[in-house]
Parts: structure tokens; C-alpha cells; sequence
């Protein structure tokens, strides 16, 4: 599969060779279970916590902070899923604009009697304003991701905390602040520490390491409750024979993504800039805040999603109509419209994102493409 | 990692050759995301179908019955989880020797109002006229795994089907029939279609597939309610960005593994015949019922588990003094005591497990090597 011209990595991104040479050296130097007690799964057991430490120090975290998931949709499940061991239901404030893994529980939580409330984001910017004025005694979460997965929106989450921290003040339990930060990973500059975000997502396969691997990071185990400990691993927060080879690949990716960070960040930043540039000249309208994600360029041309996302995928570049995931749900609302860009900007709005492999050759190629097609329009 | 005298495989089966090839293959083939639109999104998808397509094929299923998930923790996870929708608390039976990943999900039910009912299992066979006598109007689920994953003891699933089937007929609502069959995959006969089991959770990683990937067999769709469709992958069972190459994985080496399933079968038979008599020369008590899966033997020395484990692993041997999944819950119930086979002799049992690839050689040499111990004991 020619992975030239593939503009939607935050979709996925394909496994890198080096995750790939990492995850089978892992499965064969450990094929053991890192529970068993024998020399074989003790040096399992080893490989594990040192993929953890690798990990949180990436991240400039503690490793007991780092929960290994089967993926980002999973680590939202067990923040949400946590809210259901509570006797009493209370309030939940979220984003119109969060991946569908989070939006799922709305139903759930509304039918067990939680108060849910969407805040809007207009450009894919939550405000703190608004948050603090749907703070109320019974809020238990807050759930406002890092980076908008659509259009790139990176949110003010220091601000967001601010406003919580100082809220709960004056109430007697933690409000929980989860971000799920899958594009933020390896993308914009995201301090765990230092940002007051009890509970974060984040994907392996984003960065280029293997599906099905993920993590959550918990400022405090206690503060989450698993539904499923099961055979009690990861500090009986999620149950289940450990991925070590998932696990271990992933912290190689992670290891390597952060490697040279800033030159690759002003380096995407100019890709960005001149993406945003030509496809203006173009005709098309750009649908992505200053400030957001050099990963991740919205944009409407004058042709529906579908037909424009055809017409590039028939010269040969890999672009998406919207979140790979809301592919499948189909309903629901247009996230791009819920930011306030319009009916029409929206249901002709495609996603282009990019990596750090991406080359300046493609994005010229991109661009020249796009005005090339200019004239079907 | 040196495999040879490993008898651990019902903790985990390392990833054989094949495996670790078709993962690798199939993350460079596939490497984009099945729910995307675009060429390779849509290849993805074809080869996620195909891989369906075939495990259905091999378990004699349809394949929208089959749901990819992150492994059978997670399978279990799904089918308790889905009882948290119900409005109305009800009964839920299980039997004493069931796994913790399935036992974890006790306290909360019982927290959430059900009544939970676990019935026992004399040598690890849970007797279907029990079942029969637990049947109440309020029961919604059955949960008795296929092959207990500690001494190997085979279910009557179809027998405690039968029963559960008989009672129902008198009700309005469905009751679930649940069987965990990790252990029952490709190693003793398991008829889905035929026994009348509605739901039934299987693990890639006890096969030589890949961790990390599992299954759940649902008979109809409508009998689970996902908590976290998420992105509605899987049918709107599992949401999260498919693990392809995991999947591709875990098809081949489920096909591979019920590849002259008999003559294996009747190999496997023999070498387990071969330890039972040997051990029980070397004066060891035998914990396995008769008509066990003969994968699995529990045996009891003079020392305790702790002791005769390490032992054998100072010799090269691997072996297990319980489920690798209980060595980190620690607390919780020795099952060989549960099963009545009194306490000191559980708190003296280990379990030895094989797979195919155990050859004549390393059961005799753990033979000779126990009989050699025994004027240590």
C-alpha cells in the first residue's frame, strides 16, 4: 500500500517500520505473561514496567500514572464507565466537539439519571468562561479534549483546570478534569504535570506504533474506578494478559516522536502555513483556528465532503470527510458545523492531516492538485 | 526466551512464527484505517472483513456473530456490562470456578441491586440439574465458562443449555447462556451453533496469536448492548479503530490451529495420558478430572505450590501454581479448594499446560526431572 500522498493520519498512522521491527523483537524476546511468577515471566514482567518508565519519562510523568489501555476509546470508557459505580448520579460537562468515544456515554449517562451538559465551541475553542458557568456543587467531570480531532482547535485546558480548581474550592469532592489527548500526543506541547488534567487518552497507532494499544494517564489511581480489574493488572485498574509487544513498540514510537520535537514542530508549522496558503489561493476556505494543530488543516471547497474527498482520493491522495469513526455512526452532528462555520462550509468541509514523514513535495503536489481540480468546481 | 520445557501455554501461548509474520505483513498491507473512505481505508476494510470471514469459516458461525475486541477480558467485560443498561436488577448464576475476569464483576453487581448466585463445582464440573435449581423468573444471565482454565475440566454446555432453554420457554424475556471458551478454542470440541450458547468470549493469545485481540461469539447482536460503541465499529458492538493487523493475525492462527485438529487432538491426548501416569509415579495427586481438556493438568506435590514452582523453574521448567491472572488479585479463592479437592492439596497444586508444539521429549525430561526432586519433597 503506497503511503505517498495520505493525508489522514489522524485517522491513523500507518505503523512505522521501526514500531513494526520493535513489536516482533517484543514478542519474541518476551512471549511470556508478565503475571506468571517463572524466570520467563518475570523478565516479561521487566520489560513492562521499563516500556512504562520509558513512557513517563517521555511524558514527564510518574509511571504509576500510566495505565496501558487497548486504546484510546477504551481509556475514555473507564472515565466515563467509572461515573457508573456512583450512587448518585450528578453533572457532567463536556464539549459539543468530542470524539464520538466520549459522546457515546451521553445517552448512557443521561439514562442513569446524569446531567449532561454540551458546552459549544465556537472555531473548536472551548471557552473558560463557559465552563465555569455550567460549574455546579453536583459536576463530577469535565471532559474537554486537548486537540480537536477535526479541525486541529488546540483548547486552553491550564485555563479550563484554572476555573475548576478554583470552583471546587468550596466543595467537599474532586471534580475530575479528563482531556482525552489523542491528537495532542507528539503533536503541540502538552504538560500532564503542569496542567492540572487529572485523567488523559492517547492512542499509539496516532504516532505510528501499533492499534490496539493506548493509555490513560491518572494524576491519582483513586480517582478513577475500574469496572473490570479482572486478574487485578496494571494496578487493578484494567484487567487482562498485559500487550507487552503492543506495549513496548508504543513506547518506542513514543520515544521516537518526541526525538528532535521542536525541529519538527517548526517544521509542520511551516507545511501548515504553506498548505493553508495555497489552498486559499485555490478557492478554499479554511476552517481551522489560528493557533491550531500544524497536524491537522480543515477546509471547505465549493463541491460536497464526499465528491472533493473522491475526486483527490482519484488523483491519488488520502484525505477524509471527517473523523474516520463518525464514518461509521453516519448520524449524528456535523462537528464542523457545530463550531459555528456554517451549514454549507460543513457538509463541504474535508480534513488534511499530516505527519512528521510528510514531505514538502507532497503538500506542493497537494496543493497544485487542488487548483488543478479548480476548474471542475 | 527459550521456549523449550515451557508448560505455561494456558497463561499464554508466545506468538508463533506465523503469527509475528502475518502481523508484521499485514501492518505494512493494511497500514490505513478500516473506517476511513479512501482506497486504502477500503482495502483495510476488505482484509478486516476477510479475517471475519474467516474465523466464522473455522467456528462453523456466521460472521456478523463474531466481534473483534482487545482480548477476552474485554469480550466478558461486554456481556456484564451490557446487564448495567437493565433498568431492573435481576438473578445472574455463575459457577465458583469461573475466572476473575468474570468474578471481578461480582461486587458491582451485587452493588447495583443483583442478586448474584454461584454455584459450585466438585472436581471443576458444574452440574447442570445445579443450573436447573438456580433458574429463578429474574434470571437474566448464566455464566459457566466452557474449560476451566485451572485443572481443565470440560462444561456439559450443551447439557446446562438444555436446561436453561426448558425453564425459559415458561418466560417472556431471554435468558443469556455466557460461556467464557478461552481454553476451549481449538483445543477441545466447541460447537457454537449447536450447543445453544448465546454468547462465548476467546482469546488470540492462548492460540499463538497475538495479545491484545480477542473475540466475542454473540448468537444475535440484539442480546448485548455495548456501553462504548464509540465510533460504531464492530457493527456498533466495539468501538475503537479496528487492530487489523492483530485481527489478520489471529485468523491465521486460528486457522492454523485447527489444522488437523484430530490427529493433534489424539497427540495430545496420549502426552497428557503420558504425565498423568508419570507424575503420579513421582508420587504427585492428580487434580484434573478424568475427560479434562488434555492441555491442561493439575497436580498436587508434597510442597508447597510456591516452592514446587520454583523448583521446577530453577531446573528450566515452567509451570504455574494458579491462573497468572490471580497471581496479582493474591486475595480471592484458591479454586482447587473450591473445586473440594480439600485445602492442602490446593495450596500444593500447580498447573502444567502444553500446547501442540510440546514435544514427547520435554514431558518426559519434566517427568524425569520430578521424579529426581522427590528425594527433596
Amino acid at each position: 500500500m503506497a503511503m505517498q500522498n495520505y493525508f489522514d493520519y489522524a485517522a491513523t498512522c500507518p505503523m512505522s517500520e521501526l514500531s513494526i521491527r520493535s513489536y516482533a523483537k517484543a514478542a519474541s524476546e518476551y512471549p511470556f505473561n508478565p503475571s506468571s511468577k517463572h524466570r520467563g515471566g518475570r523478565e516479561a514482567h521487566k520489560a513492562l514496567e521499563e516500556a512504562r518508565e520509558k513512557c513517563a519519562r517521555v511524558l514527564s510523568v510518574m509511571p504509576e500514572q500510566l495505565v496501558f489501555t487497548s486504546g484510546a476509546t477504551e481509556s475514555i470508557s473507564m472515565v466515563f464507565e467509572s461515573l457508573l459505580w456512583q450512587k448518585k448520579p450528578g453533572r457532567v460537562i463536556i464539549s459539543r466537539i468530542e470524539h464520538d468515544a466520549v459522546k457515546s456515554f451521553i445517552p448512557l449517562l443521561k439514562e442513569k439519571g446524569w446531567d449532561v451538559v454540551q458546552l459549544k465551541a465556537k472555531d473548536g475553542i472551548v471557552k473558560a468562561e463557559d465552563v465555569k458557568a455550567a460549574l455546579t456543587e453536583e459536576t463530577r467531570l469535565v471532559s474537554i479534549m486537548s486537540v480537536n480531532n477535526v479541525n486541529g482547535a488546540v483548547e486552553d485546558v491550564n485555563a479550563i483546570s484554572a476555573v475548576i480548581r478554583e470552583y471546587e474550592k468550596s466543595l467537599k469532592h474532586r471534580i475530575i478534569f479528563f482531556s482525552d489527548s489523542v491528537q495532542a500526543l507528539g503533536k503541540v506541547g502538552l504538560s500532564l504535570s503542569e496542567s492540572g488534567i487529572d485523567a488523559a487518552s492517547f492512542s499509539a497507532h496516532k504516532i505510528g506504533g501499533p492499534r490496539g494499544v493506548g493509555m490513560l494517564y491518572v494524576r491519582k489511581k483513586e480517582l478513577i474506578r475500574s469496572l473490570a480489574p479482572a486478574g487485578g493488572q496494571e494496578g487493578g485498574m484494567r484487567g487482562g494478559t498485559e500487550n507487552l509487544a503492543s506495549i513496548i513498540s508504543f513506547s518506542d514510537a513514543l520515544e521516537d516522536i518526541y526525538h528532535e520535537r521542536a525541529e519538527k514542530e517548526k517544521r509542520m508549522a511551516a507545511l501548515n502555513k504553506r498548505l493553508r496558503e495555497g489552498l486559499s489561493e485555490a478557492g478554499l476556505l479554511i476552517n481551522s483556528p489560528d493557533g491550531a494543530s500544524p497536524y491537522i488543516l480543515n477546509v471547505s471547497s465549493p463541491l460536497p465532503s464526499e465528491v472533493f474527498t473522491r475526486m483527490l482520493d482519484d488523483r491519488g491522495f488520502s484525505v477524509s470527510s471527517g473523523s474516520a469513526c463518525s464514518n461509521n455512526a453516519r448520524k449524528g452532528e456535523n462537528i464542523i458545523e457545530v463550531m459555528g462555520y456554517g451549514r454549507e462550509r460543513a457538509m463541504s468541509s474535508i480534513r488534511i492531516s499530516m505527519f512528521d514523514s510528510t514531505s514538502e513535495k507532497e503538500v506542493e503536489d497537494l496543493i497544485a492538485t487542488v487548483k488543478e481540480m479548480k476548474s471542475e468546481f
